[in-house]
Order: C-alpha cells, then sequence, then structure tokens
C-alpha cells in the first residue's frame, strides 16, 4: 500500500512509496482506512533529518502525526466500521514510568515513551493503519473535515488543563487572555479560551491574511507589535511562537497571579542579555507561575474531540488553509506565506 | 513607651525612642506585650531608606514584623491574658482587591494592602501593640523561646501549599527536593521539607559553621558549590537566594514534572546572557513549572504554627544566632558571618 515514509536522520529522504506491507496486527486491534493527515513542524524537522526513529532494525519511519481515518474493522467490538476516529500519538513504553503507569504519558519520567510517526512507532500517513481500541478517540461524523485537527487540539486542551488546575492553588477567576502566535496551536488556544468566555486577544507578526480574520471570527482581538505595547496586563498567557524575546516579554507583561504557559519548543543555543533578576522580583513579588505543557493524554484527547464539535465548523474548516493529495506531500511541507494548517488527503 | 522607629526613606534614621504613644485602639481589641522581634533584610532595607511608608502624615514608622509577644487584654474576649501570640503581618487595606476580600491578601492585586512594620502600618519593634482578634495566631507556650520565627515559617508555609496545589495538575509524589540558600528562610524550608519526609538537599556557599550542623540536625544534606555539580535532578526546588546565576541554574537542574519555587527578591537591573530558548525548550518538553511566592494568608500561618509546634524546639532554638536587647539594634542589624537568624529582645 502507499504511505509516505522518510529514512529516519537522513536529511531530504520522505518519498511517497506503494510497497508498503499491511499494517502489522500488533499495533492493534482497530483497522483504520485514512483520510487525511494535518502537517505540522515536528515534520519538517522528521523530514529534515533532525529528529524522528525508525521503529526497528528497518531504518525507514511512516511519518504523520494528526490522523483522522474511518474504522473498517475492529476484532475487540469497542469500535464500528465506519467510526470516525484519531490515533492517540504518544504511548507509554513496555516499561512504563509512574507517570504512563497511570495513564499520564504526557508527563513521562522517563523519555522512554514511543511517539506515533516520530519516535520508533509508525504514523499514519499511510492508506491504512492500526490502533489499540483505548488509543482511538471518536469524533462525531460531522468533523469528517476537519477532525485532524484533533491532536494540535489536544495539546492545547491539556494545556488549558493545567492552566486551570495551577490556576486553583487561589482564587482564580481569570479575565483576559494573550495568545502570541497565531499558527494552529495559537488559534486553538485562542477558540479554547473563548469558548471559556474569556477577553481573548491574538499577537502575531501578520499585519494582513487570514489570521485577521480567524481571531475576529472567534470574538477575540488580534494585535501585531511588542508585546509591551498591548496597554494591559493580560491574567493568562499562552505563548506559541517558542520565540525567546517574547517569552522574555510575556513573563514581564502578565499581570499579579498570572500564568505563563509554554507550548513553543525553541531551538535554543542562543543567548539574550535578560534582567533574571528583576524579572524573578516580578515573579516573587506577584505569584507569577511560567510553566512548560507538551503532548496530551486520553482525557485531554476527549476533551478536544469535544472542544471541535462544540466550535464552529466553518471557522474550523478555514484553519485549514491548504489540501493536497498524499502524492504532493512535497508541496504541502512547502512553507507559504498563508499557511495555518496544510493537510494530506488520503481520501481522494 | 519605648521602641524602634525609622523616618520612612530615610537612610540610617533608625533610632530606639521612649517618646512612642501607647498603641492606638484603632489598631485591634488585643493589647500585646512584646517579647522578642526577628529581624530580616526588610528591615536592613528599610533602615537605609530603600524601603517602607510611614502610616500617616507623620513620617515616622515603628518597624519590626517578624512578631511574638504576651496578650495582655483583649476585649473581644477571643484571647486570654497571657496567650502567646504573632501578629499577622499584611491587611488588606479598607477597599479590598477581589483576593483580600476572600481572605488571600498574600494574593493581593491591586497593591492596596498595608503591611505591619513595613507598609503604612505601626509594626511589633515596641514594648505593646495591638493587633484585632483575627489576625492574631495562637502559639503554643512552649514556643516562648523561637515564636517570633513564625512569620519566616508562614511564608515558607505558603510556598509549600503552593507547591503540593500546583504539583497536583498530575500524579504528584515527589522524593527530592532542593533548597538553594541557607538563611531562616531556606532552613525553615528545608524543615517543613523533611517535615514531609522529602530527601532534603539545602546548597549554599557556606563551607563551615552553624548551616551545615542545621541541615544535619534536619537529616538532610548539606552541598556547597555549583548546582549543575549536584549529580542529581531534583523534583522540586525552593530557591530562597534571589541570586540570578542560582535562579538561571536551578530552572535547568530540576527534573521532568519539576517545580521551582522562587521566593527571594533579587534586586533587578543587571543583564545575564542567558539561553532562553534552551531554558523555554527544557520547560516545555519536560512540564516543568516555575513559579514566585510571597507572603501568606490565615491559612498559612496556622500551618506554619503547626510546623514549629511539630519541629524540634532545639533546631528551632539554634537558627537564633544572636538575640540583643532592643537598645541595641545597630547591633542586631549588622551581618555576622555566622548569623541566621538575630532576635531583638524586648522581654529583659
Amino acid at each position: 500500500m502507499r504511505g509516505l515514509i522518510v529514512e529516519a536522520g537522513r536529511p531530504d529522504s520522505a518519498r511517497y512509496v506503494d510497497d508498503l506491507p499491511e499494517p502489522a496486527e500488533s499495533e492493534g486491534q482497530v483497522l483504520v482506512q485514512a483520510l487525511a493527515v494535518g502537517v505540522c513542524g515536528t515534520d519538517r524537522e522528521i523530514v529534515a533529518g533532525e529528529y524522528g526513529t525508525a521503529p526497528g532494525p528497518d531504518d525507514r519511519l511512516v511519518i504523520g502525526h494528526e490522523s483522522l481515518g474511518r474504522v473498517i474493522s475492529d476484532d475487540s467490538g469497542r469500535w464500528q466500521p465506519g467510526d470516525l476516529v484519531a490515533g492517540i500519538v504518544r504511548r507509554p513504553d513496555p516499561v512504563p514510568c509512574v507517570n504512563c503507569l497511570v495513564g499520564e504519558w504526557d508527563m513521562c519520567r522517563n523519555g522512554q515513551y514511543v511517539e506515533c510517526g516520530i519516535k520508533e512507532r509508525h504514523g499514519f500517513a499511510r492508506e491504512r493503519w492500526r490502533v489499540e481500541p483505548d488509543f482511538a478517540v471518536g469524533l462525531d461524523v460531522s468533523l469528517i473535515d476537519v477532525g485532524m485537527l484533533l491532536e494540535p487540539t489536544s495539546v492545547v486542551a491539556k494545556a488549558w488543563e493545567h492552566i486551570e488546575r495551577i490556576g486553583l492553588r487561589a482564587r482564580y477567576d481569570p479575565k483576559t487572555v494573550l495568545v502570541t502566535g497565531a499558527g494552529p496551536i495559537g488559534l486553538l488556544a485562542a477558540l479554547l479560551g473563548r469558548q471559556r468566555d474569556l477577553d481573548v486577544h491574538v499577537l502575531d507578526r501578520a499585519t494582513e491574511g487570514p489570521k485577521l480574520d480567524l481571531v475576529a471570527g472567534l470574538g477575540a482581538t488580534y494585535h501585531s507589535g511588542q508585546v509591551c505595547d498591548l496597554g494591559f496586563e493580560p491574567d493568562l498567557v499562552l505563548e506559541c511562537t517558542g520565540a525567546p524575546p517574547v517569552i522574555a516579554q510575556v513573563i514581564d507583561q502578565v499581570g499579579p497571579n498570572g500564568t505563563v504557559c509554554l507550548t513553543g519548543v525553541s531551538s535554543g543555543g542562543r543567548k539574550l542579555a535578560l534582567d533574571l533578576g528583576g524579572l524573578n522580583r516580578d515573579m516573587v513579588l506577584e505569584n507569577n507561575v511560567v510553566f512548560g505543557s507538551v503532548n496530551a493524554n486520553l482525557r485531554h484527547w476527549q476533551e478536544a474531540a469535544h472542544a471541535l464539535q462544540s466550535a464552529d465548523h466553518s471557522w474550523l474548516s478555514a484553519l485549514i488553509t491548504r489540501r493536497v493529495p498524499a502524492a504532493d506531500y512535497a508541496s504541502a511541507l512547502e512553507n507559504h506565506p498563508d499557511d495555518i494548517k496544510v493537510v494530506l488527503d488520503f481520501a481522494s
């Protein structure tokens, strides 16, 4: 069958091949027909050879971790043929850590997890894939065109859950949220903020294009320019750029008892002159929290499915700025100026 | 009556005077005979004229916020003559913010609070003081020699409560704690860590002196040198130095899902070259939290009283490295190399 593979660690080794074996039964009892796979920065890193590990001695890795498919069959009886599902990306390794043991693989302590399409397990960019019944997440059929947004939404659902759990260390009643970066993660973070009835502000470099309309479509406020020029101190910040100058500014700008959630993975290695003493003083005197959040576990995937179902489906569709046949993966991996989410189509 | 005052904002204006009026009845129904007042860095800043605001048009401020006294009388009937009490330092202002309204003045959002001995309200370094019945905290009589440690312990009790509440965002089962700085706050943080049965490590610059014995006396491990040479990644860090290089190191060193609690108030204004992108990447991929904690509310003062009562009282006594008569305040304000906590004695 056909699918998109890389030779893990080798730059520009991505190929759309037609000699993939059928998915191994050891991959799970649920056999799924692929519909679509979203593309993200991690896929570009894997294709560039900077990231990614193949499952076996063979160095071929099927990529794709933002999945959507239709169940063909399920030997466990849990899922019905035709059900719309996505596959959870991260799985505990065979010797799970204490966190993986309780289902919190997003908080894995030993780094021994595997990730479909990324780390030691094949991904979803192939015509058919398999998943264990407990690692499939169901989606309403109305989400058939946008359900591949479930994976990035799960990341954002976890970030919001942790913001709220951390907020409950004391009285918690936030009003204003700043989201930095209007990529898919930032826009989905803004969506979940609006679903919580918060006053949401999104800051990005773009001064025109679809991001402005998408933010307006949520009833949120769009800003370009500097964080320090916002004119208010947000109660919460979801930092989705990973850009060090933006990170320093949001830590400075967040209001008293405020929380900054970091979700962007920076490349690191460059030094920035920073008044860390001043930042520390402000964080102490204002009881501020800065925390990192990565990945998501089952409850976050389920919350994400609920969030997508509750959202305006045409707004979700507008996040998907390009849909390309899977065979044209090379075009999907290009960065076009107005891209938000690019999707590989397996249905056509 | 006698007491220790400064002219707020004027350097080196501290004087031990004998013409103080009796405490105003408006200060509270509980009249208290002072026993002792602990001295801390904030007092030194106030005496240096860098901090502190007098209560009225008169610029005289009675300083002292780490209090201990014996109740003389209480018109409300809540406290009995002879009861050992300390006075809570921070109070909501007459127009309280939403947090002060629910008793969380430690999380005050508008900065309009007052603080006894620091900001717009007289402190406890005088022969007699008054307090509202709800802002006195009782101590067992066995703590008569060390009860002035209640205020710094309340700060640490809040820090621990927030560490634990934040930890509960996911599975929480920490084993190892690093405390940076073996001053009173650091040592009391270590005490509360040992009371939680954790493996506590304390790092300080001192290579000899009472700090090493005090750490050993808790069953904790003493380290001097660099954080990066510790040889392990702590689950929790209580940062009690406020020194920017130490802050950067502990954020780097804390283990997966780890929490760094910042308690030290840095002076700020100096820039440090920092790989903020690398720190951000680690915080995201490891789900780390860094947060600031200041002050304490009633429940933290009550927890602190319980913590002191449960501690080895001779260990607590050893924290107090000098006791000087209140009239010798100038000696108390000096920094001696082996000082941990210096106390002004009002009982003699």
